[in-house]
Parts: structure tokens; C-alpha cells; sequence
């Protein structure tokens, strides 16, 4: 006997809503598991009950990967489905146990019930461990404690779920519920893993990379998009997959650099970009601008740069990595798959000085700024912009 | 023989700065730890060199917990300092041995070597491994895969550190490295961990707690000191350890009410907050204001909400939690020592309509305050504020 169904269990966040919030998170949950089940070509059924959802299929290790990064999961178990007779129960535990039977293994039986039966959930705890300790006679132990597997058993009314494993699903809300974000992307370590928790959040997000040239050399646009799509490999049921460009935000920084004191030009092209981005979240019925910063972490990241750099917009600025460490962002980039990507190409910032300003004082930056055009800059960025699909 | 030495290692991120930088931050991480030393008592010396602080003290154990809360440390490991000379390394070895053996055992040994010697490396792991070998045969075996344990060697000149355990320090950098923050603190599980992430990157942190009475009792006022005495007590080496209470919110949050649609008063709150945080972080001089948020945890915590709630000030705003599941706060909670003092109140907010608006609009929460006088609401929370100094 195979595994044959997967139980879906949301995240405990979503089991806290309100009653209309609820129906709602779990009704995308549904959609997009059966996205997913149509995408992967096997055939299925799937049933929305007792405030879980059950797949019935065959071969179900085969979508469960793709499951668990479902923005809503909270964890998902393979499991053996029948019906809810003791005979079958037995038989379906047994099968599952024959499959992790190693010498000297420990386990326990738990077992749940919804619904009247002529059995209690103690008297098929008792017959299915009699029934195991049986057939695997000498192999095989009970530790109610601290056993090395857990045979669970959940009945619901005719129906029952044999399984041991639980797999952690990604956790968060699922996507698209909270307003669109558009993010910062560029090709290091962080603003991905920004732009990801953002996603993760329910935020639709809008990615938005800065050409650097000649700073950068423009293979950073081939870099983003692939972190880009890597992204939208998450975005399970989005339909709307885009990114923005802006060409010309070298060449605009090329033209401030003549009228600014080189330490600072920092603190210039972040105000600019974020500028840039808010013109963008605009236009885009967006409600804030996600970047990967993190404290202290550059020059720019002091809190004095970064106070004096987000002053130059409106709209909120979400640092979802503020607190991390970098150890903690290489981690999650290895979770979510872009670590690769953005390790795959690291060419330092010719823009950058030797000794960038850490304490700008906006006093300072608005009189050089006033020297500028900004929006005419800020024009001539956006005049530079390319959209493109993110397949 | 027992452990007469710590070695402490820095966050990994230390090691990237620029020399002057990183100098700088050690010599924090140094005195701090000389501050934990003095505090327990404990007759010590202390060393920085190699790149890392060696500690040595009879019964390191009893402060060691400590030192790994000390922001900026990557990991410690209580060691047996010895001379470089091999029949003491082989001593001290065996001895550390003799505290960690049991039945089948297997083991590996590591030696690094700074100095001139008149023997390899290799030359002390062999000796080591042979001298275990035989001293406890029967019982161990070498296993260089994946041994149960590993015996490191650190020799550095004329001095040898072995140790077998490596416990990890809390990271970050050191705390006071970065500017100020002011931070809102509510009884809640979010702000104080978003508070203590702040600190974890560098800032030293002054909370805000805002009495709600009548809306919630004032024994919120207990349990925000309780909290913020918590996160102090991560603040080593900080001499101004402060909160301020805000007696006003309440009554003011009162006379809101009266000229507001219900249910956008958590907007209103929330504004007035950040209002009276953003007038007290530049009397602080501090550079931005730290929140709890997480987004779509709460009603208050949509998109469009914390768009319209963040408008209110010019100074940045923090939200470390942004991209957190509830779950992931918890765990941190129940890290830094906050969980159990925020579970032990939990009173709702009597201001928190039933259905309280989840897309406010700027130009709605604009009309209506046009009808109040901010101003003098901001002057009458400032007038009650109250410093409280915490020990």
C-alpha cells in the first residue's frame, strides 16, 4: 500500500482571523494547490474540510516539494487514506510501518476523531499497536515518550489518514492578500530575501532594478531577472509577473557625481532610486517600497545614512532584513533558492568611494541637491524605464 | 584538570570591516566582556590577539552564558590552557577526554598552529589521538567523517587552548556601534523583540511605552518596565538605560474618539504615537523610530493601513518583524526572555472596534484631523511624559 493523499494544514496565523478573513486565506490556499496539482499532469481530488485540506492522489511525494512553498501551509503529511473500519485502519498502518521498519525502531500510536464510531480513539490506539508489535514481533517497541516514530491516525467521520511524517510548510499568509509592494532588486545576497518575506507577508511585489552602468557592467540586468524569476517561482496563482528596469540610473548618477562631493554619492543614489520607485509604486497602485537593507551592515546602513536616505520619499520603506545578520540572510537565500544566482556574480561598484560618508547630514545633502534638477532626473530615470514579463 | 580559559570568536561580520572599523568594534566586545568579568566576581586576566579574546579563570562555566549574550560575539568555547609543549598538550587533552567519555565513543583531532614549533600539526594529532587511543582503549575509536566529538588544538606560540564544545554567541554587532533609536513598546510579544533586534544590529534603543487607560487598565505600565528591564539586561556595557511612559495617549486618544468614525481610531492611535516618538527621538537625538509591525498581523497592519499610519512623521520607521510569521516571534521571544512577562498580561484594547478599517484612506484620516487640533494633542502627550530611569 502506497501513500495514496496529503493532508494540508494551514498556518497557525490564519487560524486566528476572523471567521470572513479565514474562508477567504483558505479559499487561495485551495486555488492554489489545485494550481499546482494541474500544473503537475496527476490526476487528483481534493476535499476542503475540518479546517484542513485533503489531496487524494496517486503518487503524492511527487507535488509535495511544490506544496510546501505555498504562502499559507503551515505543514503537510503524506498519508494513506481509508476508511475509517479498524480492519482497513490496521492494514493502512501496517503497510506505512512496513515501509520505516528498521531494527530496534521505538513507537507510539496517536490517534483523533471526528464523528460517532463504535470504537473509541483509545481502542484503536490499543488495536493498531497490538497489530504492529505483532507483525514486527521482536523488531519493534513501544515508547509513549520519546519514540522515534509517531503512527497518527486521524478519523474523520467515515474517512480515515494514516501517517508519520509532517513536513514544515513556508509558513506566512498567502499571497496576494496584503496591497502590492514594489521592491528594490539588485543583484547581492539581500534584496531578494527582502523582496521574498514581502511575499511572504501576502504582498504581491514589483520588482525594480537599477542599471548601474557604467558603475556596473550590465550583466547585473541578466543577474536580476533570473533572481527575479526565481522569485516568482513562489508567486504560486499570480498571474501578473513583471519587473521593472531603469536604464538610465547610471548615467543620471554619472551627472550628479560632477556636482556632488564624491563621499556622499552613496546616500545620492539610494534618494534617487527610492525616488524612482515611488513615482513606480504610484503609478502601480502600490502601498510602499521594500528594500534589503540592514543595519550597520554598509556605509549607507548607518542609522544616521539610512534616516537621511529615506527621507527622500513618502511612501514607507519596509526593511524586512533590519535586525538580521548576514549569516541569518545567506541562510534564508540558500532556503529560497537565490543564494546561487546572487553569489554567482559579485562585481563591487566603481561609484563607490574609498571612504563613503557614514554620518550625511540632510542639512548638507539638501543643499547639493538643490543644486540639482531632481526632477528632471527623476524624469529622465523614468523615461529610461523597460518592463518586462517574467515567465 | 578543569577548563581554566574561554576563547571568544567575533561575529563573522566583524571580521569584514574595514581594519580601523573592526578595531573599534573588538575593543567594545572587549570591554564588555571585562564588564561581565567584573560583575561575577571572578579573579581573571584577559588577552585579544589572533584576532579573538581569550579569558582566563577558574570555573569559566559560571559566567560563560553570560558572555554569549554579549552583542557582536560569534561563539565561545570553554577551553584547558596549557603550554604548546606536547607532553601538556597531551595531558590536557586526555583530561577533557576523561570529562566527556562513554561507551563507544568515536572522536577526531584538530590542531591549528600560529608559531614557529619544532612539530607539525599533524605531529599533535597524531600524538593526541594516540595517547587517547590507548588511555581509554576498548572504549573510543577515531572516526574523521563524523565523530560523536572533536578534540580541537588551538596552539598560538608558546600556548596551546584544546576544547571540544563551541557554543554560539547571540551575533550582531556591538550594541552602541550605531545611532539611536527610539522604540515602541507595548505589554505585546512583537515590540519587544522588534526593540531587541535594534540593539542586536548596534543601536541602543529607548523604549516608549503609551498608557491607554481607560481603554486598557494602567497595569500595562508594570509590564512594560518589566519588559524593558529584560532587554536591558542584553544592554551590557550601556550606562543610560531609560524609558519613557507617555501618561497622556489615553485621554487623548478620548477626545479623538468623539470626532472620528470608530472605526478608524487604531489609525488615529497609531499616528499620535509615532507623532509624540518622532518629537522625543530628536530631543534623544536618536535617528528613527523602532515598531512591533508585522504586516497583515492585525486590522492596523494591512498595507494600506501602515501606509497611511506611517505618513504621519518624517523619521524613518523601523519594523524588524515585518516578514515574520507569528510563530517565528514567539521563538525569539521566548529567546531573549521577553515571552513569558508578555504572556502573563494580555488585556484587549477597549478603543479596538469591532470591525475596525483595513484600507483607510490618507485624504479620509487628513479631513478628519484638519477637525482636531494635532498640534496641541502632541503637546499635551509630551507634557505628560514621564522618565523612568531602569536598573
Amino acid at each position: 500500500m502506497k501513500y495514496n493523499a496529503i493532508i494540508v494544514r494551514f498556518s497557525s496565523e490564519i487560524g486566528i482571523k476572523s471567521k470572513p478573513v479565514r474562508k477567504k486565506y483558505e479559499k487561495l490556499v485551495l486555488e492554489r494547490i489545485e494550481e499546482v496539482m494541474k500544473e503537475s499532469g496527476i490526476n487528483y481530488t481534493i476535499e476542503h474540510k475540518y479546517g484542513r485540506i485533503y489531496i487524494y492522489a496517486d503518487e503524492p511525494e511527487k507535488v509535495i516539494q511544490r506544496i510546501t512553498k505555498i504562502f499559507g501551509i503551515g505543514s503537510v503529511s503524506p498519508a494513506i487514506r481509508t476508511s475509517a473500519i479498524p480492519d482497513d485502519i490496521i492494514k493502512a498502518s501496517i503497510a506505512l510501518a512496513e515501509g520505516i521498519i528498521k531494527d530496534k525502531l521505538t513507537f507510539k500510536v496517536a490517534c483523533r476523531r471526528v464523528g460517532e464510531h463504535p470504537y473509541t480513539s483509545s481502542d484503536i490506539i490499543n488495536m493498531v499497536g497490538d497489530a504492529i508489535l505483532r507483525k514486527f514481533y521482536g523488531k519493534v517497541k513501544v515508547d509513549l515518550k520519546n519514540p522515534n516514530v509517531e503512527i497518527n491516525i486521524e478519523i474523520r467521520e467515515d474517512q480515515a489518514y494514516v501517517y508519520v511524517s509532517r513536513l514544515n510548510g513556508v509558513g506566512g499568509l498567502p499571497l496576494g492578500v496584503q496591497g502590492k509592494l514594489v521592491c528594490l532588486l539588485s543583484t547581492g545576497l539581500d534584496s531578494p530575501v527582502a523582496c521574498w518575506y514581502a511575499m511572504k507577508r501576502g504582498s504581491e511585489i514589483i520588482p525594480i532594478h537599477f542599471k548601474l552602468s557604467p558603475f556596473i557592467s550590465e550583466k547585473s540586468i541578466e543577474i536580476a531577472k533570473r533572481l527575479a524569476k526565481k522569485l516568482f517561482e513562489w508567486a504560486i496563482g499570480i498571474k501578473e509577473k513583471k519587473m521593472y528596469i531603469v536604464h538610465g540610473h547610471g548615467e543620471v548618477l554619472e551627472e550628479i557625481m560632477e556636482k556632488v562631493p564624491r563621499r556622499y554619492i552613496c546616500v545620492f543614489c539610494k534618494r534617487m532610486m527610492l525616488r524612482v520607485a515611488d513615482v513606480i509604486a504610484r503609478r502601480e497602485n502600490a502601498y510602499g517600497i521594500v528594500t534589503g537593507d540592514i543595519l550597520g551592515e554598509q556605509a549607507s546602513q548607518t542609522a544616521e545614512n539610512l534616516m537621511v536616505i529615506s527621507e527622500a520619499v513618502r511612501l514607507p520603506i519596509y526593511r524586512p532584513l533590519f535586525g538580521f545578520d548576514k549569516t541569518d540572510v545567506e541562510k534564508m537565500a540558500r532556503n529560497i533558492g537565490t543564494y546561487e544566482i546572487s553569489t554567482s556574480y559579485v562585481e563591487p561598484c566603481k561609484a563607490v568611494p574609498p571612504k563613503p560618508a557614514t554620518k550625511a547630514k540632510l542639512s548638507v545633502i539638501w543643499e547639493y541637491e538643490n543644486k540639482l534638477d531632481i526632477n528632471n532626473l527623476i524624469k529622465k530615470e523614468i523615461d529610461s524605464i523597460e518592463i518586462i514579463k517574467i515567465k
